[in-house]
């Protein structure tokens, strides 16, 4: 198991100072150092109780967390470090070109038979991958709120022996925002080989069936499953004819080069505005904003079928990702009507806060309507 | 795997219905309702990303977060169900006597034989138990906090085959504060038989050394886990000799028995003022505070070892609890001579940031060395 975290080098000396370690452990038991450093904890935990001066020279001793200004702890955080920057004239790539992972990736599943890649008889291991921003929210319920989402999606996984990665790195300063989750997958893709699939989910997206178990089986000859229709993307090009607020991806090579194929609009900036006007352009009812990834990628599989198309599922049988404007009135109904275990507009699996957006300033709804409609669906 | 969610009346039902929906489906998905949904739900999609007005009697429209009074979801919480009030004459139950709880068990497990209560040779199935307030915070950061707290405990957890449980919910109104761990332990003990160990953790206890894996044998004759020292508890019944901010607690009659004996001096109002005077008499340094659930741990062990003294371990060899006073200004000294792995003072397991009190309005410590190290810590 500390192979995998720790380097073998490290492993090797961990196991060189366990050795060397035991005859100097025994005799520093022999001459009783424990209970001095019993002493020492002791005081110092019967101080915890009395209000400490603060030894690191902070300068604001209050004890009010009202009156606190947490800029002060974001000053601190650079390291004096220059920031990487990229030369924009040179085309943006997630990371070096690979085009082995699948036989890298076998190699791996083979030398690693105790961490297989399913976990059950046609059950894939899934890691459930989701995240929020580092900072505290722009409002004083946002993280709340983000709390909420996240013992649900505990909730959730722990029933239906999903593995989760809470994400609050920016892994990548110029795909920030939306784009943030495609350095962050292929990073997992590639450090995860035991992972089959991974499931990216929004922040603002909530479980709302418990019961139901996606059905694996049914993708068993695609990599990229998300909720949409067929028609709205290959004949319409529309814009929302898909949501990337909730998807799963095969950990395999065509993800690693779709993924490629997918960041390109996504720098800020530049890049990532005229990306948005070419967008807005293509696609059916796209309004006029800078580039984002849903749109990207209607725009990849409207104009390149062929190359993805087969290995793409755009399902439409039970809510991958379900929006709440048109469910969450209806919960009372479902409730009378129906029972867990549907996923589909009876009974969604995933109720989608779009626009909501909880951890900002504003959102594109009235507040008291989403979070009123996010305790429902919690 | 409904059945552990669903009762045996409502699993039947599901059946039933899937039998008889059968027909039902095949009809209409040959009269082709889903176009017909799937354009209400893309002309309802389409309009989400213009504001609508709320439909659900808000009178509030805002989509300004800064300006929302939060107390407003809270008024409609009431949901008119007249609350229970026990006669405080008669004394205080976690709920209805279990005298058999090991045969239960036992039977259980035999007859599901894919729950197993040890995963791997040795290695038990554990399931770590934390949560916070169903209310935000009383401060901006606090959620913020409560946030990166649980995203620690999912790494630590996902890395040693953990299962988690988040708690929202207060399930006992007399147990509320440091007291509601009590009913809720008891609740995931009884509804959980699979889980052989429950690891309560505070939510402001990180952990700091991801490496660390806890040695489950050590405690193969022990149904009781804290870090503490024998001499301070049964010497001197030190109201800090231990620690219950993070323990584990084998799921037994045992464990019952003593969750029990524990509860009485907890519920609020006069039992736990009362209960406060007694300990802050009979325990060493105690301050003057209402009852507790760590120095009421202490009185009865102090009090009563011969009964449960055998099948506690009051562990010091490693930090399961780590006092954050005495840790935090040391980090860099142990990055530079240990590593992680070791759980102890040269990399401490969990490092427990108490009296900072990051969801309350003030805390024991200066507010900014309290935030600074939980930052540093996670």
């Amino acid at each position: 198991m500390l192979d995998r975290f720790l380097s073998p080098r490290r492993a090797r000396q961990i196991q060189r100072l366990l050795r060397n370690g035991k005859l100097t452990l025994f005799c520093l038991l022999l001459t009783r150092t424990e209970p001095r450093r019993v002493l020492e904890e002791a005081t110092a935990a019967q101080g915890q109780q009395k209000s400490s001066s603060s030894t690191d020279g902070t300068e604001n001793a209050s004890n009010n967390y009202a009156e606190f200004d947490i800029r002060k702890i974001f000053k601190d955080e650079d390291d004096g470090t220059e920031e990487f920057k990229r030369d924009p004239s040179l085309p943006y790539s997630l990371g070096p070109k690979i085009s082995d992972w699948d036989q890298q990736r076998a190699e791996w599943l083979k030398m690693n038979p105790n961490f297989p890649n399913f976990i059950a008889s046609k059950k894939p291991r899934v890691l459930l991958v989701t995240g929020s921003s580092p900072k505290p929210c722009e409002n004083p319920v946002g993280d709340h709120y983000l709390l909420k989402s996240i013992k649900n999606k505990i909730d959730y996984c722990r029933l239906h022996g999903i593995e989760i990665f809470y994400n609050m790195a920016l892994l990548d300063a110029e795909m920030a925002g939306f784009w943030a989750k495609l350095p962050l997958i292929r990073k997992l893709l590639l450090s995860h080989p035991e992972v089959e699939f991974l499931w990216w989910m929004d922040s603002d997206a909530m479980f709302t069936d418990m019961a139901f178990e996606v059905p694996w089986e049914r993708y068993k000859d695609h990599n990229f499953v998300m909720h949409g229709w067929n028609e709205m993307i290959y004949d319409q090009k529309n814009w929302i004819g898909l949501n990337t607020g909730s998807f799963l991806l095969r950990n395999c090579q065509w993800s690693l080069d779709i993924l490629d194929t997918w960041a390109p609009m996504g720098p800020k900036g530049k890049v990532r505005e005229e990306a948005g006007k070419l967008l807005t352009r293509e696609l059916k009812d796209r309004p006029v904003f800078e580039a984002d990834d849903q749109s990207a990628m209607v725009y990849i599989l409207g104009t390149q079928k062929d190359k993805w198309g087969d290995k793409v599922y755009l399902e439409s049988g039970y809510y991958l990702h379900g929006y709440w404007g048109i469910l969450v009135d209806r919960y009372e109904e479902m409730i009378e009507n129906y029972h867990p275990g549907l996923g589909d507009h009876r009974w969604p699996l995933v109720t989608h806060f779009v626009g909501c957006k909880p951890c900002g300033k504003f959102g594109d709804y009235p507040v008291e309507r989403c979070l009123k409609q996010m305790d429902r669906a919690v």
